[in-house]
């Protein structure tokens, strides 16, 4: 079947200090403390207003290091492989990736956007900013899917250098 | 400044009760009941493998009916223009949305995904499934920013006919 897509604007730039895929940490949750910044290209920027009223946030980004996508990816905590659909791995058809983050503060007029617990690679084309509302997007019985026995039996993501908080 | 792009594959598209804006609802939250299937592509249908172990997953769609985008925009339950990237608005740069959905079934090899609360509208094209982790999706602490004071007063979206569950 031909493949339909869509052609999408890029917003900014993601400023982190993951410059090796296998420096990144898993989600953010695997790096509280880390900072990171978004740059928001100058066209953008006065759609920003009001986000810092916010707590945490959606960055809706680009995997623009992988490289084709897989039906199936073996996850770094182990166990077989998964569909990929059933994962946040960036070998994916869109190669859009979702994290939240912690909002630090927002500079309007730079363009400034300051995180905390950020996954992403620096250099990370951003797609999207939204607000993470805790009204719809909190659900802390939705479960963990098939990655609640690896959580259970605290598996650490593997392939992977062992997270060293910067400084 | 030059805009920059990214070219992206659609993976499917939404089957939903709702074929005019002003009839979907605001986010999932506003039908629990209402039901909706995402038919994926042929070629993608492998990657569904695993996602049923999930109780809820996100859906990355493209807001296929807006026109252009708006630096600020009128939040439908009123009050002062917001910032884009403040509001989960369809007039934004990217264009993509985000929704999670409850989770009914999945039949891999017809690519069907069988959903329960969903705001899109009928025939939206799907650019990504995720599953919705709780571990790291749900931070029921996160607040709700400029939006708190509306959802105190029980202020409801305005513009919309009032919604009436299908059937």
């Amino acid at each position: 079947m031909p493949e339909a897509t869509a052609e999408l604007r890029v917003i900014g730039v993601a400023r982190t200090p993951w410059s090796r895929r296998e420096d990144a940490p898993h989600q953010g949750e695997a790096s509280p403390d880390s900072r990171a910044t978004l740059e928001i290209e100058e066209q953008y920027r006065g759609g920003l207003a009001d986000l810092a009223s916010f707590a945490r946030i959606w960055i809706l980004f680009l995997f623009d290091r992988s490289r084709g996508w897989s039906a199936t990816v073996k996850p770094p905590r182990g166990g077989p492989k998964r569909g990929v659909f059933a994962t946040r791995a960036p070998n994916r058809p869109s190669q859009i990736g979702l994290s939240s983050a912690a909002l630090v503060c927002v500079r309007e007029a730079e363009g400034i956007v300051e995180l905390q617990g950020v996954d992403l690679l620096d250099g990370t084309p951003v797609l999207d900013v939204k607000p993470y509302v805790a009204w719809i997007d909190a659900h802390p019985d939705a479960g963990n899917g098939w990655l609640q026995p690896f959580l259970d039996a605290g598996v650490e993501p593997r392939l992977k250098k062992p997270y060293r908080p910067p400084r």
